[in-house]
């Protein structure tokens, strides 16, 4: 038996939620090869030479889709993308429908992204092939947290211990949701900051301390992750100023300075610069904000590969 | 003489009509080994490998451009998809223009969607590569009728003698018309089915029967064949209200009831479910709509193939 | 050392401007190879494999954008598009977050068209691989000069002492730029002419004879190069009226008669039929409007293959 089908048992990339420590840190090590290949003149391994990858995206995101783009080429796949504008879905097509016409075509691996929470989950019962969740509503982006994790790793060495703030819309974010439970999983302790307005009832059921003042929030901690302030999710409640918001939860100098003196900014992009993050924090020294996006191809091309050694004959 | 281009001896696939049952053959059966290639995990031939294929779609389609883009990679060709949306032609450049720039690129192959009646003939006489036509206006849509086929010939063994009910909006459907053309070709004998106000004037001259009753249409056929509901085609035609003409011509399994009991039921999709299908029949035993669009991926590669071998030094 | 590097020493290909001829030379000898690749039936070289390439264009363009991409693709290389509609630059992202990002999934060549002067620039220096700027407001447009100069030269055998004639709206026109350059470069004089209204002021500095009158102007000239009339570039500027602008400025018969009796026409698309140029002309055998097209993705392909070869380890 190929021994990473043993360390990455599962058809689907549906979430963080479900994965154990050991696949986590599997993925990372297959991320971490990864990294290699994309910092190569030849770009490029034939792993999933003859194999068709979708991506299906019901919401635009340059970084994302560019980034499983990129990813599945450079590991030899047929790449197709299809936006929801071009898609069947304006002629009243079910969800369930697209996923079984898709899945017609023979794909191993579907990339979505759909602004409904569970609809991702919906689609993988529908097919044959892999799915990969790329963003599923406020519910969870596991590749987000995945390459986040391998940030950390490579830059400290490991996740167990660290002291970790997630700055921000709590509320709206599945990139918090996928990040506590995956650094959790790994052994960093989490906290939440934000506004009572942007945090989810019930948060400290997830085991995080919730912050609502942000200078006490950061006090000693290792890694500051800041969240984009979604605006466009904010459909009918409450949108805060973003002059105000800035002052009482934006990152700058003053505030970072409550944090460890090495501690590590992060964002996953793309930034409201002024709003949740101020550029001299964005593009100072304590920032890994670009290193994130170089860690998402590799991180998409080791899901791509683990997800493809598991389909029948891979 | 390479024996496939005495069988398939066109330059383009503009419509089914002019096309011979010998020449439909030979689209089949290479259509029936194109099936078994994108069963295998690596879905890949190398017969259009530095071959550029060009899909241009003046008209939106999700599931016929993916079919043509997965059908092109797994064949090795260089695909890129021109939506006319990022075209010129919104910059007021003429159809024709369009066309002659495109040739000045050397493709090998253009693949065309029009809204237009026609428009796909005019272009393929302005260019030197192959052209198909992947729908054009209510005219004809070869590749859908060739998909068609190929599924009633793999689950029936032939066409030849079967009774082919064709149901819903006649008047604006190219489906209808190529598979009209295309299944008297090979024998079958074709009903039509739907309200005077969607059938064209004089349809009795293709050889069809037409039928305004749907249970007397649907009486001992074989196959049943609805077509979708081109409501955005309708401008300012007859518009039916969908509850009265899913009660008068929705294919739900009291209609089927009529037909014989091992009838099977298509539509080209994407379905509008509870219009003219019901769920329980468009997901039932009969039913071979997921079918069709893996004989559309087979299909489009065959017709690459065999439009390929017939290009100079093909 | 690589001779090729030694010709065209450069990371970027940002305009005309700053390149010696030695360096134009060298890129329409290697296109002039590039023709033939295209004009083979495998149209294929593998230069780029393994290398990405992303065309990133916050201004729609079919042919640039086209041309581009069939160019990368024939020489193997990994090909992305991202259009603005797409784009995080919606979500309030800086152009040079954008850069950055991009810059961290490891392309080796950026190809960048926007509508600001001097934006392609700017990106460049935020990024460690290779820039083509296909068109930065009214700035330069490199590659629209370089294909002119190939399709010039492969009908003259020179562009040394030839007398060109640039025609129409100069002001708005970033192909009007880099061919003024370019051709000056090589050693042709340069005419402009156009109404006061679309010429920019001080343009003689530039060392070209300018002409209001058409037919004055093109007494005795080797080349005719008509320019598009960039309407939706006018924003508040004097918009004329198109029938008035064809009678005085649209290239017909009868005004092209000024011009040396085989005078060569052409014409970067898309064109604007009777409005700067006539049908007849358009069409007629003075046109080299299609070969330009051709000569396109040649120039391509011959950049991409220049810079490629000067990234590290290329």
């Amino acid at each position: 038996m190929d021994p990473a089908r043993a360390v990455f048992p599962h058809r689907h990339l549906l979430g963080i939620e479900g994965l154990s420590p050991i696949d986590i840190e599997a993925l990372l090590d297959m991320a971490d090869e990864a990294v290699d290949v994309s910092r190569q003149v030849e770009k490029k391994k034939a792993t999933l030479r003859g194999r068709t990858q979708i991506n299906l995206f019901f919401e635009p995101s340059t970084r994302t889709q560019s980034s499983f783009e990129i990813a599945g080429k450079r590991l030899g796949a047929d790449v197709m993308n299809m936006s929801v504008a071009s898609s069947s879905v304006k002629k009243g097509e079910t969800l369930i429908d697209t996923a079984a016409t898709l899945n017609a075509m023979r794909p191993d691996i579907i990339i979505v992204r759909h602004h409904a929470a569970g609809a991702v989950h919906l689609l993988a019962r529908k097919v044959d092939c892999s799915v990969v969740n790329a963003g599923d509503g406020a519910h969870e982006h596991p590749t987000q947290a995945l390459l986040d994790a391998l940030t950390i790793r490579r830059n400290r060495g490991r996740i167990q211990g660290l002291l970790v703030a997630i700055c921000g819309d709590i509320l709206h974010s599945r990139v918090a949701r996928s990040n506590i439970i995956l650094l959790q999983a790994l052994g960093a302790r989490v906290r939440v900051i934000g506004p009572s307005t942007l945090m989810p009832a019930g948060i400290e059921r997830f085991g995080v301390e919730v912050f609502r003042d942000m200078r006490k929030g950061l006090e000693g901690v290792d890694i500051v992750m800041m969240l984009r302030l979604q605006r466009e999710r904010m459909n009918g409640s409450f949108v805060p100023s973003v002059k105000e918001y800035f002052r009482y939860y934006g990152l700058d100098a003053e505030k970072l300075s409550a944090a460890k003196p090495d501690a590590l900014v992060m964002h996953p992009g793309p930034m409201n610069r002024g709003v949740e993050i101020s550029s001299e924090v964005a593009d100072g020294a304590q920032s890994l904000i670009r290193e994130q996006v170089e860690m998402g191809v590799a991180v998409r091309m080791a899901v791509l590969e683990a997800l493809a050694r598991n389909l029948p004959n891979g």
